[in-house]
């Protein structure tokens, strides 16, 4: 069994859905291994982890939109305000989508859908830089 | 170390949740192994996956309501309407459940919870055929 | 390859998130290992995990009352009422956050980020005993 582990640093500018699918597997073609899993794992509670479609980039505008939407900035509504109107936001919008993905990897690639990319959802105003976890356990 | 790799094809006819527990435990038992993890990885970004209560089927019924009420099909919300009015609200109830989960395994069994089914969440309002992935990664 | 499994019971007092990353954390020192992926488990469908920010306790707050918000408790918007008015809005909110967290294990320890804590996120009104299996695969 081997173990391999790599920290990606994804910088983002403000709330969207920053496409990462690229240096993953770019990171997983170098490990030049065989079957097991690849963990993705995102250090952060105001951003996310999301596996959506890669096509139509209305999609992931959309999808940011309807989370703006459902998860209103409005400080009459929380107790924890002392971050900023988009803090207490951004945790509940990364609540309810993802903090870690595992995706299985045959023959050394990983097993996504035609359509299926891997993104950073950054739920913050301002720029931050990312810290996402890769992980692999395998042969 | 072993590696084990299946996928399963899964016809789904319009919106809601489809069981797949049994051939989930039947691919699992067939690979007579011991301890480690399965992975259930669904390659599609329209239809998902969950763990929901498997005794009242109201409960399924009640849940894929809930979702059609959070995400209206509304194309004036959205900017990606070219698939149909039920394209880009699947892509977001999507997001807010899950494309993988992970299942540890004991002595070759699945550690659900007694209440515990695994179910392909279908967003889109056309049949479809989804292909989820199982991976058992142990000894 | 190892693997080593535990199940965790946590008593929980109504709805409301519940830190258990200290006893996770000391489980897996006691293990003494090196590299692999940790799942986290939990094994209903009225109660769900989450990783949240773990310095202010107002944020997991606001998160249950948003939550609350989110799905009402109101039996005329469900059929299945029979277990009480909190039930299906607890399968609701357990279907929007996580049954289960793999998280990499490196040098023995979790690779969370500062902030980040594991939480069993109740979403039943009674008091309640949830068993969280803990697994470690790796080496």
């Amino acid at each position: 069994m081997t173990a391999r582990l790599h920290r990606l640093e994804v910088p983002t500018r403000g709330k969207g859905l920053y496409d990462i699918t690229r240096p993953v597997e770019e990171w997983m073609s170098r490990q030049a291994v065989g079957s097991g899993l690849l963990t993705v794992f995102i250090q952060h509670t105001s951003a996310s982890l999301t596996i959506q479609e890669n096509a139509d980039p209305d999609v992931v505008h959309d999808l940011n939109v309807f989370f703006g939407r459902l998860v209103p900035e409005d400080n009459r509504l929380y107790r924890h305000t002392i971050e900023g109107p988009d803090d207490m936001p951004a945790h509940i919008r990364a609540a309810l989508t993802l903090t870690q993905l595992s995706i299985p990897i045959d023959q050394g690639r990983m097993t996504l859908g035609t359509w299926q990319g891997i993104y950073v959802f950054e739920h913050r105003a301002a720029h931050h830089r990312r810290t996402v976890v890769l992980q692999f356990l395998g042969e």
